[in-house]
């Protein structure tokens, strides 16, 4: 018998922790009596994000939960620190830097044990850092709120569970639709992502929906004609002919392996009894 | 005998104005020796702009400067305001809000003489404020980084020098892609331009060549399969999906009428020696 892999849950950052808490409740409702792992490690000062979490996660039933940081990578092969991902529900990975996330854990045993549950069906979600590192590529350094200029990016490798997919988060909030644009134009295989805060999309094998209050955006270059991105100029703006554009709200569904948006069932619904 | 339709710079604020000028190089250019108008209307409190403008122009050559304000609408039939335009060789709009320039000049004789220039093979510009007045229908108010609600946007008609379009600028420096998907997502009929700070196009008939800085961006919903722009709660996100986006650095060219981009010969040159 083969497990399915479970959910992936990425969020755009600032997700709502006081209020409805349509995202969190997503997460909740995912690990329901599970164990959650709370991974802190993407940022220097991890003080206070557990008990914010703790505290957001505690109206919504989510009690059974634990902190995963590490000072050292070295620390990422000590037995007390793996042991509680073994039997986890779930794991979410909290704001910070993509890049402290990746070189503490990457291809470590908690790297291995987070793969594992993804692969017997847990949850895996991340925010703001932990949602860019959830990609094959993540973005690690490029202005917002300005046009990409050729050389002013930076990528690193992620975790690897979206596979093709290069995600960005404080998408519209932060202006950085110009470096997803030339994320994308570096080589149009892979689909851009660029997720709103207090958004997100729940993915399930290739397909994903969205929820929460903002936008996701696709920047699809399957069908570029022209490009500048590989001039030798680094201040040189980015020229990018044909782009592909979707924007997609709560209940919009999108799926990466024939790279089209559907709409949900319901919202079809909707528009035939309109 | 019929004369050609004069050119249209148009541009996306903040031009650069102490430094290599490239765009008010190119309105200079366009003037020649011929008296250029300052027209500061767009400004509640016009001190100051005109003599910005005339120290930065008095480098380029053009030293037959005319400023051209009214405090009120009523002004603008007087003579001595309408004389100077009768001879001009090209407009100059600078920034403040695009509403105090079609307000207080729209349906004037004003308005006629500005549109005489243009017929008579003269230059018409505009930045920022004076950019969002050239198309038919303009942007006045409207959320920038964030995503696009679909109650939240003002338009208002421009003086319609550039037919079946929507300009926006400021563009990735205050991440407006949101609200010109919007205004697109209303009636794909126009198509929307954003253009960066330290930006221009340089409209002739239907064609249009990007200089400057930053970039141009073309958003062209003729191809959308689905927007909910017209349900009913004026909270809800835009979702919009099947745009076709165009980013255009300096050099590029757009068609409005095939609504398609090109490149300028002096790049397509370069590519096949390259």
């Amino acid at each position: 018998m083969t497990v399915e892999k479970g959910p992936l849950i990425i969020i755009g950052g600032h997700e709502d922790k006081e209020g409805r808490r349509k995202i969190l409740g997503a997460i909740a409702h995912a690990v329901g009596d599970g164990k959650l792992i709370i991974a802190t490690v993407a940022s220097h000062e991890p003080e206070g994000y557990f008990d914010t979490y703790k505290k957001a996660f505690a109206d919504l039933g989510v009690t059974n939960l634990v902190e995963l940081y590490v000072t050292e990578r070295a620390e990422s092969h000590r037995a007390e620190i793996l042991a509680p991902l073994q039997d986890a529900a779930g794991i979410f990975f909290t704001g910070g830097d993509q890049l402290r996330i990746s070189s503490q854990i990457g291809d470590t045993p908690i790297e291995r044990l987070v793969r594992d549950i993804h692969d017997r069906g847990g949850l895996v979600a991340g925010t703001s850092a932990g949602a860019a590192v959830m990609s094959e590529i993540m973005l690690v350094k490029g202005a917002s709120g300005e046009t990409h200029r050729i050389g002013d990016l930076n990528m690193a490798p992620g975790l690897g569970l979206v596979p093709d997919a290069i995600i960005d988060q404080h998408f519209a909030e932060r202006g950085r639709i110009g470096r997803l644009l030339g994320a994308v134009a570096q080589n149009p295989r892979v689909v851009g992502i660029g997720i709103d805060e207090d958004t997100a999309i729940v993915v399930r094998g290739d397909m994903f929906k969205v929820i929460g209050a903002g936008a996701v955006y696709i920047v699809d270059g399957a069908h570029v004609t022209h490009s500048n991105i590989s001039e030798a100029e680094p201040e040189r703006t980015l020229s990018m002919h044909g782009v592909t554009l979707h924007v997609l709200s709560s209940g919009d569904e999108y799926d990466m392996a024939t790279r089209k948006p559907a709409l949900s069932l319901k919202e079809i619904n909707q528009e035939q009894t309109a």
